[in-house]
Parts: structure tokens; C-alpha cells; sequence
């Protein structure tokens, strides 16, 4: 429809396994591996760790918050400094959020126009349009950024769902015709809640405006994982094979290994970071609270054979007297041991792909994670 | 009178410049270069930072709270692990107080036996001995253990400081007879607040009982830097030569060097940490409130030439957005600038006695720290 406004993204696909594939992708600044999970970077950093650290694991994306971005620092000082990437001290590649999902988690007034919130740092009132969220992402400069999209908590009724759909729908093109940037991605993002007719409706409508790649928004919301796959199957079939998939916000390993199976190549998930400063650690052998006081007198490391910086250096008797005393440390090393246990999740997925072993890899990780 | 209780430590002095020194420490494992900072990792870690980076800027020695890690974990747990060293993940050497000085600073109640005080995580009541503070510090298993010694808040009468001082004393003994492993150096702490005369009958009580390393405490405890230094240059020449001196809870860039120029060898301070964790850069030019608005769009370093992760990788602009959001991972950033620049301040220390320069270096450091 108004694919000649290219944006600098290519994407190949490589090893295939039923549904699910690997491939590469190909930005303006470097390229990444897909499947490929997202580290969340809010306000300029991932949470409780360092860049530097974040890009030891082996992360080629992290994600930033244009919500977040816009309050503070704002993104004429972001531009200024020469986009996120030098602001965040970040060299490898960006993708930004639109704010819509931030924007909505926090109650803002919804117009066919645009929103209004107020902003969490000082109450003060802000709007933002589909074509402010075009320029607030290019002013920030990150190699992909996201359409503002309407999403619904689940379980929302089929009338709320449709008409969060159609005005998604109906932004999706003002944001693509309002693109600038040559040098920037710009990715569509799927509605429909749960209702799966409104999902393949809308995964045909967002394919069609030729975008460089389409999201899947409006999924971990609240719904049971079974909608959420249904909603995944409902989608896939109608989006372009040559174009990634995004699946928003889903870091749960069971999610995220399902979602894989079904063709989806990119995953972002605050989950894995959040769950390291409550003393969780994430692991092939499932969760583990550090605060127990089982691991009080445990030498092991969190779980032996990772990598990270955490297991490759420290027993879970520390962690444990860390995160039980508070010190922030505690928060830090289960972070690092928790995106390296992500990072580890989709790399064991795509030799899952390579070797056609990608159901019994599934298996280990429900015999770890439960149901 | 009672050396014939050897520990495990060895130094030898190598270049000399008027009253200063550089010198090497031998442990039992590991050896140190003098003048030396060491950290301080109150509880098993250093403050929002983590183990390797403070190695990975040099740090040879960190310093641990006996008062902490009696209440948590308890220095049973420290034992079962294999000491502090395999506890907290830190593979080189390690010195603990006595926790004489958080007990005091906590409003501990002093009998000629011990202290008791009251734990700041339950409320129990506890009581420290000068045996059993080395008996903890025995369980901990640092490489450097301190004797418990008595400090007064200045300025106190002349009365009060005495009365410390002798119980110091007696304790001091106490702590030498009570000594059993062989492989851990022990320091006795010189006293006297800042009463000259009593200074020197300190260092020479202390230095009759045949420690390993003598230690200055009670000092940067109130009184005027001038006041510090009378106090230092009252003991140091009645402290065998031989012998590592490690003046207590100093870390401000002046007392430091001005320190150095009167023959200390080791010093320790939590204030590069505090200060960072309060958005303050330490550098060669001065402090810099990071927080201030100037920086806003400042793409240098916090310190240019500054080998830290933070100056290596990210713009003031960056450093000043974390700690103005009340990002943790700003505090982290600043409190591995500034432990680099207490490295890098020592260093330059060392350096200049081997030039035989320490007068213009200390000058240069009043240039920028004002008086
Ligand atoms: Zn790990
Ligand atoms: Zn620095």
C-alpha cells in the first residue's frame, strides 16, 4: 500500500523446522540473529546493569522506552547527543517502543486522535498521536521503532477488542505515511485481543501497509497461554514469510519456546530482569527463590555450567545473603544470571531448529517450568 | 613481648622520598603494593558494585565489616563456606575490622570486658570481646585482621580519650594472646585521639606487642584535618619501620596523600562509594555533582583519560539522566569512577615517590580539592 517508504531492514531466513525458523536481520547499524530476545532497557539502561555487561552475554538488541524517554531526559537532549545509541553508551543495535502500552498501563484518554497522560516524574500533561510517536522514535534514533498502537487488557468484550482493532489500524497508516527517517525500521503491530477472527483480520490488514516487520501486540495481558497461542496461530499464516515477527512483551521460557514453534523471531520481556531484583533466579531447572534458606550454606553456583558473571564466580550462599540483606548487588548478579539464561533459552532454540529437535526441546523446558 | 605469636605477613619497603614510602606486603596468599586503598565491602560486597569490576580496575585488597557479617550471615555460615574470600567471590586478599567502630558509632555500651549493642537488623542484643573479635575474625578467615580497640568521637576532654586509650591497650593484649591461626596477619590501633603526647605513648605501647601492621584509628572522626595530621606525625616515628601502617576510615584526596607524605601505607574509606551513590564524581579536577543541569547534554566522559567502565562508555549527559532518575545503574557507573580515581590517586602517589615528586603531586591535588 505505501511500501515504497522503505525503511532499512532486511531479513533472510535460514534453517526452517515446521513452523519455526532462524534467520537473520540486517539494519542500517550491524545485524542480529533470529530468534532473538530483547533486554529491556527503560530509562537509557537495563535495569540494575551495565551495557558493557549486557552486551558480554551476547545480546545484539536491547529495547528502550520512548515513554520513559520522552519525560526524561527527553528526546531533544537524546537527539542532541546523537541519538540513544551514544546517549545509552549502547553500540550494538535499538528498537524502541511506541509508549502506547505504557500510556495505557497507566490510564490515559483515548481519542480517534491520539492520547493524553500525565506524566509519572511530575503530573504534567503530555498528548501523544501517531505521528508524534513517528518523530519522538526517529528524534531517539534507535534502527527499529514501533507504530503506537491501542491495546486492550484481557479479557476485554469483542466490542472493546474491535475498536481498539480498527483505530490500531487506522494509526498504523498515519504512522506509516508520517515516517521520515531512510535509516530507521518501522514495525506494525497486530491487534485483536483474543478473538481470533479479529487477529487474522488484523494480522492481513498490518501486512499489507508494508511495514519492515510486524509485531504481534496485545498478548500476555492477561489472557490464559492457551489464548495467547491461539492468537499466535491465528496470526502467523497471514503475515509475509520474508518479513520478522515480534512477539511484545512474552518472556516466560514456556511462552517464549511455544511462540518459536509457531514462526515468531523476536521477544522482548521486562520479566527476567524484574523477577532478578525480587531474588528469583531463572533457570533450566525452573525458578528459584535465592531468599530461601535452604541455599544459606550452598557453594554451588546458581546453576552450574552458566556462564554469567553471577555463576561463574559466586556461591548461591551469597546471592542468598545479598538479596536477604538488600544489597542491590544481590539484584545485579541474578539480572546477569537471568538475560544469560534467556539468551541461553533461544540460543539452545535455534540449534532446536537446526537439528529438527525443537519439540523435545519444548518438553525440557515444560518439565522445567510447569504447566 | 609477645611476637614470638607470629602471623603470616612479611614487607619490605622499596623506594623512599622524605618520610613516604612505597613498599610490598606478602600474605599468606597474595601479596599487595604500599601505598594501597582498599574498598570496603561492608557486607560480603562492595556497594552496588560487583567483585570482578573492582578487580578489573586494579584493587588488590578489599575490606570487610566484622559487625555485619557477624549479624548476617553469621561468620558460622562464613566458616562453612570456606571463608570470606570463597563466601563473597573476592579471589585476592581481604582484611576485616574488628567491628569496634560500628559498635561505638551504634551506641554500644563499654565495660572494661567488652561491648554490648544491639543489632540494627533484629534488635538482639549482642556483646564483642577482644577475643571473640578475634575469634570472628578467625572464622571469617581474611588474610588482615584487626585488633578491638576503643574510639572517641572528636573532640572529646582529654579524660575520655585516655580512659579509651588504655582500655585500647589492654585490649590490644588481650587480642595478641588470644591469636591462634597462623596464617592471618594481625594490626593493633594506635589511639590517642588528637592528643599528641597520647598519640605517641600509643604507638609505642602498640608497637611493643609485636603486630604484623599497626593501624591509626580514631581518626577523620571529627576533628580538623590539621589535627589529623599532628596526630599522624606524632606516631609514625615511634612505629617500627618495618611494619605496614594503615591509617583507618581516611579516603578524602588531601588527608590521603598528605598521609602518604608522612609514611602511611594503607588506608581504606567508604566515601568514593557513599558520595557515588549520592551522584558526586571524584576527579583529578575536583568533585562533580553529576546531578547538575550543566551536564544535561555533556557527550564527555565524566573524566577524560579515565580507563573506567563508566568514562570508557558513557556521556556525562548519560551518567547525569541516571542518578537524576534515581537509576541504580548511575550509582554502579559512579562508584566504579570513583574507586578508579582513589587507584588512580594512589598510584600517582606511588609514582611520585619513586620521581621523588610527592610535593608538586600533593600540590596538585589542593589545586583541585581546595584546602
Ligand atoms: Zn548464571
Ligand atoms: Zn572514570
Amino acid at each position: 500500500m505505501v511500501d515504497d517508504l522503505k525503511g532499512a531492514l532486511s531479513f533472510s531466513v535460514g534453517d526452517t523446522h515446521n513452523g519455526s525458523r532462524r534467520g537473520t536481520v540486517k539494519l542500517n547499524r550491524g545485524s542480529f540473529s533470529t530468534p532473538i530476545f530483547m533486554p529491556v532497557g527503560t530509562r537509557g539502561t537495563i535495569k540494575a546493569a551495565i551495557a558493557n555487561d549486557i552486551a558480554a552475554i551476547g545480546f545484539e538488541v536491547i529495547l528502550g522506552n520512548t515513554y520513559h524517554l520522552m519525560l526524561r531526559p527527553g528526546v531533544e537532549v537524546i537527539d542532541a547527543l546523537g541519538g540513544l545509541g551514544r546517549f545509552s553508551g549502547w553500540k550494538r543495535s535499538m528498537l524502541t517502543d511506541s509508549g502506547g502500552f505504557q500510556v495505557m498501563s497507566l490510564g490515559a484518554t483515548f481519542s480517534d486522535g491520539g492520547a493524553t497522560f500525565r506524566s509519572i516524574y511530575d503530573g504534567s500533561i503530555h498528548d501523544v498521536t501517531p505521528e508524534k510517536a513517528v518523530w519522538l522514535q526517529e528524534m531517539i534514533g534507535a534502527d527499529i521503532a514501533m507504530v503506537l498502537d491501542v491495546c486492550t487488557n484481557l479479557p476485554a468484550s469483542r466490542d472493546e477488542i474491535k475498536r481498539a482493532m480498527d483505530l490500531t489500524h487506522s494509526w498504523a497508516l498515519r504512522a506509516r505515511f508520517a515516517k521520515h527517517r531512510q535509516d530507521q525500521a518501522q514495525f506494525g503491530i497486530v491487534q485483536g485481543g483474543s478473538e481470533v477472527d479479529l487477529r487474522s483480520e488484523s494480522a492481513k490488514f498490518i501486512s499489507d501497509v508494508g511495514f519492515e516487520g510486524i509485531a504481534l501486540g496485545g498478548l500476555a495481558v492477561g489472557e490464559s497461554r492457551d489464548d495467547m497461542l491461539r492468537a499466535i496461530d491465528a496470526v502467523v499464516p497471514h503475515l509475509p514469510p520474508d518479513k520478522p515477527r515480534y512477539l511484545m512483551g512474552v518472556g516466560d521460557p514456556i511462552g517464549v519456546v511455544e511462540a518459536i514453534a509457531r514462526g515468531i523471531d523476536m521477544f522482548d520481556c521486562v520479566a527476567p530482569s524484574r523477577v532478578a531484583r525480587h531474588g528469583v533466579a531463572m533457570t533450566f531447572s525452573g525458578k528459584m527463590h535465592m531468599r530461601n534458606q535452604k541455599y544459606v550454606r550452598d557453594e554451588s553456583p546458581i546453576e552450574p555450567g552458566c556462564p554469567c558473571v553471577a555463576c561463574a564466580n559466586f556461591p548461591r550462599a551469597l546471592i542468598r545473603h545479598l538479596v536477604s540483606v538488600g544489597e542491590p548487588t544481590g539484584g545485579s548478579l541474578l539480572t546477569l544470571h537471568n538475560l544469560t539464561f534467556m539468551y541461553r533459552l533461544i540460543e539452545g532454540s535455534r540449534n532446536a531448529i537446526s537439528t529438527k529437535t525443537l519439540g523435545e526441546y519444548i518438553k525440557s523446558i515444560y518439565a522445567a517450568w510447569g504447566n
